[in-house]
Order: C-alpha cells, then structure tokens, then sequence
C-alpha cells in the first residue's frame, strides 16, 4: 500500500489554510488551536488538497455530503478557488452551519436523517453532474490533508509523546498517523536517537520509542463510535449514531481507508460521554477562552473525564478542531 | 527616571501567567491572543508582578479598583497565591465580570459609576485596612508586568515594525514601549543592523530604524481618550468617558507614569468610532473565532477601518486583549 503523502499535502495546500497557533497551557500540555481554521475546522486542509490535487475541476464544481464542517469547507475553499460547490447535509445539521454554507455561496440540499444518507444522495447527483466529489473522509487526498495538522503539532510543540484526536469517519486521525510519525517525539528529539522515519512508514503501537511516532489516542463519544466498533470487529461495521457530537462526528461507518492506516497503527482508542464532552465545551471557554463545539472538545474531554490519563512527564497535544457553533449556548448554567 | 524592568518582570510571573500564543493570519498580520490570558486579560501579568514585587503581603491583603478585568485579574492572582482581594468596580461593570469576581471569591463592592469614583473608594478603603494596592495601570511593577507581553510579541513573531494596542489609562502601552523596545524590530532582525537597544533605554518616534524598537500606536475608542486628549494638551488632563469600550477603556485620566513613557517614545495616537469596534469585534468571531470584548477589538478595529494604514510589506502585530464578554452577544445581527 502506498500511504498518502502528508508532506505533499502540506506543501500544496500552503498558504491556502492557516498554521493555526499551538500553546502550552500548562506544563506538558498543549492545545493545536486548529477551531481557529478558516471556515472553523482543519476540513480545509482536506478540502483543498483533494480539489487542488484534481488538476482542473469540471464545469460542475465540486460536490460534497456533510455533516456541516466538512462542507464548510468545501464551500471555503470552492469560493477561494473561484468554482462551484453543491453541499448535501443531513437534517441533523445545526442551523449554524446552514447559515454559515449559505453565506459561502453554496448550493444546499438538506436531505436524510443523517450523514450516510446525505451522503448517498450526493454521491447519485455527482454520477449525474460530473462535478468533483470530495469525501469527507476517505479519500487518500482527504486523508493526506488533515494529516497536516499532526506535522504542524509535531514541529510546532518541539514533538510530543501523545495526540488526543477525535473521530468521526476516520480521515483526520488517519492523516494525522501518517502526518505526526514522519517527525521525532518528545523523547526522541531529547535524546537524538537516531533519524527521523521516513515519510510513508506506518508507525506501530507503542509510546514515544525511537521507531514510533507520538502515541495517537482515539476519541469518540459513548453515542457514535464508529472506529471503536471497527477495531473491535477487526472491521469497519454500521454503528447507530446519536448524541451531542452527531453532527460532526456521526459516521456510521469509519472509512475503509482510515481503518486500515489507524488500525495497523495500532492507536489506542477511548469513549467519552455527552456529559464529559459538554463539561470540557464548558472548561475550554470558562478556564481557556476557546469557544469550540462539542466535536471540538471531544478529545479534551479524555483527559479531563480521565479516560485518557497521562504518564508523569508526559507530553501531551490536545487538538481542539472546529468551532462551527452558536456562541450563545456557551455560557449556559448547569442544569 | 529609572524605567520599570520588564525583563524582570518577565522572570518573575513566569509559570504564574501563559506565554498566550501569536500567529500570522494573513502575510505579515500577526494576533497575539492575550484574550486567552489567566482571567481573560492580560492584566494578571501586571496583577503578579506587583504582588510578588512586594515580599510579603499585608494580613488585610490586597485591594484594587477596576472597570473589571483588572478586579478579575487581581483576584485571580490573589486566589492563586493563596491571599485575600477586595475588589471595588463602578455600576458600569458589567454582569459578566462581576460574576467572574464573585466565582474567584474575591470581597467586591460596586460603587461609584465610573471607575475613578471607585479608585477613590478603594483608596480610602486601603488606607483603612492597609492592604497593597494594585493599581489598574499607573504603578511601575504594574506597567513592567503588562510589558511583558510586548516582549514575548517581539520574540514570537521575530520582529515587527509596528504594534497596534488599545489604551485605558495606558499601562499595557507604556509596558509595551518599554518591553518591545529591548529588542531588534523585524528590519534591524533581518538587517543585523548592530546591537538591540538596552533594557531602560526609551525609544524615540520612528519605525523599524536601528535606534528604536518597534513603533507602537496607541488606539483609543472616539468616546474614551484619556491618551489622545493628554498628548495633545501635553500632561494628562480629564476626559469624560463612555461608549462599548469604556467598561475596559474609561479611565478618566491617562496615568502619570504611562503619559511619561509614551510620551517621550512618540507613539502614533488613533482614534476609531463605537461602530468600527463593533465591526471589529463581529469580524473577529466571524472571521477568526476569536471571541473577545470590545476593548479586545480596539486594536484590530484600528486596522479594519483604516484608522491605521500599514506600508506595504510592513509587519504588524495586534494585540487582542481582552475576553471577559457573553459569548451571546457575538453573534448578534446587524442592524
């Protein structure tokens, strides 16, 4: 298997998304602010990876299924790159995302319960239209794209020992295997042990040793856990998908091409509740000031709930990834 | 006069403070997002520095009068090293940091309906008590510890030729002047152009030569302009003060220290208009996910609405300051 190239990615993609900031909020821990994306979540990375690595796009633009950010996305980056984008979303969708595909120009059909029907529907109108299809999650360009991120954290925090990511279909913690095991860790840069891997090794399980990248630590909540599912089955199989990350992070199925990059990794993988995924909503704009969605602080809420404890010493990345929401339901009282 | 010593300053509320981060969201634009600072400003930074300047803190402990970020940040100081703070706000305070106050535990009386009729309460209050007085911006430990965050702009972005900052009563710009101008703007960085400056050496009118740091522009609200009226009558004089900004901005009278160090550096003084920090504030959440207040969006709202013009190819950095807002109120529509 040739692996996507994240390095490419990163080169083609350049100056067309933000290198979002990281910093350390405490010793040993770091947030990669990536919720201050343009369009408000690494989706674009994606997006204009898969569109730019087309060549030229059909006369019908670019067509996506979404739950909402990755059409966000779509639509950014078809607006920045003068072509037409035709987004399916999901009743589901929040009406802030709605709001924000139309004021991108978007063509909108707002169509199935959920994410996989949405996504049928697009995938019969791209066969009709010839327009570009660009999955949210499973395609290698896709996959290539989001993995940018994890160079940026690797370079960005000096390396580190661990990633916390959440997961929907799968394209982000895939990319980000592929995109942080090029790069030393924590431990590695500290010791000098040895070079780097090369681009396109596929890491094992394992934690800051010199033949691994960072440990990637697989969030998902308790109502949709597609990967966790997989990794059980030894497969990709249909989860129900419900509860306060759904719009984001409802796949009902992970990619095929994600699940063997991430499995083969080995990753660990970890569920949260609701209720710990909207706490740490809660603590990241209360204590930090980042206002994110629930997907976004799905991977924070491991460390916080305690699903994912760390080492002593440990050098922890938390990445914070869209912040596609109404800033109004931020501040709400405890029930 | 011997100058504050931000460098000292620096060392001395390190770990107790963030080193918030800076990026370039666009070609030589740089935010540095101080709005993610302990307590939601950069005020804390100045709130360290003069507590931990005083050896020992008084049984009374300590008391400050504030518009409120200042109150949150000296209570939030106080809680963590574990001593008392009495707070007095004005009425204008709004609802949001007065319950911040309250959540730190800190003792709060809201008198007075702008903050100098506070500052007065709370200096009789203090001579009473004898607790230590931080004051809001005009004490040396207090204008080197909000320096510092002028110091870590330089080293983050490696240079730049120009600051844009909000004033109040001046304490963060005075620090700023102070703390940006030990070390090489981007021109001498790039040039090599001899040695940075000494620490305590106060630059003149410029930018980007070799013998002053970065030129630093002051932006004040059109409705509170403590700074601007002092500059102009040459000594600080009273200004009324009102409007979105004057919660964070409303000082009455520039501080005698801070008119003393901005005014021999010659910093370049801007007016922008309630609706231009309102722009400023919507573009900001819309655009970049920031959410902030409008003394937060001064800076950058000098910059959306002309009211600073950068040469082409000049390095700017703004300095977003403060988040203590409602969320709910960001996504407010235009009227």
């Amino acid at each position: 298997m040739i692996f996507p190239d994240v390095r490419a990615a990163a080169e083609r993609i350049r100056g067309h998304v933000l290198r979002t900031p990281v910093y350390e909020v405490a010793p040993g821990l770091f947030f990669k602010l990536e919720q201050l994306q343009h369009s408000g979540s690494f989706k674009v990375r994606g997006a204009f990876n898969r569109i730019l690595s087309a060549g030229s796009v059909p006369e019908a633009g670019v067509i996506a299924a979404s739950g909402g950010n990755h059409g966000l996305a779509v639509a950014y980056a078809a607006r920045s790159l003068g072509v037409r984008a035709e987004i399916f979303v999901p009743t589901v969708t929040s009406p802030v995302k709605v709001a924000g595909l139309r004021a991108l120009g978007a063509d909108i059909t707002q169509t199935g319960s959920i994410y996989s029907e949405a996504a049928e529907a697009a995938a019969k109108r791209a066969a009709e239209s010839g327009a570009l299809e660009v999955h949210a999650y499973d395609q290698p360009e896709v996959v290539a794209g989001q993995g940018t991120v994890g160079l940026e954290i690797v370079e960005q925090t000096g390396g580190v020992d661990t990633i916390l990511v959440a997961v929907g279909g799968g394209g982000l913690i895939a990319g980000i295997v592929l995109g942080s095991s090029a790069l030393p860790t924590a431990r590695q840069a500290a010791a000098k042990t040895g070079p780097a891997m090369d681009s396109g090794t596929l890491p094992t399980a394992g934690k800051g040793d010199a033949k691994t990248g960072p440990r990637v630590v697989a969030v998902e909540p308790e109502l949709t856990h597609a990967l966790h599912s997989a990794l059980e089955a030894g497969r990709p199989v249909p989860v129900e998908v419900s509860g306060v990350g759904a719009d984001a992070l409802g796949a009902t199925k992970v990619g095929a091409l994600a699940y063997d990059i991430v499995s083969r990794a080995g990753v660990a993988s970890v569920l949260v509740s609701d209720e710990a995924i909207i706490e740490a909503r809660r603590t990241l704009w209360e204590k930090y000031r980042l206002a994110v969605e629930h997907a976004g602080a799905t991977a924070y809420a491991a460390l916080l709930a305690g699903a994912y404890v760390p080492e002593p010493g440990e050098r922890v990345a938390v990445l914070v990834c869209g912040s596609n929401t109404d800033p109004a339901t931020l501040a709400q009282p405890r029930e």
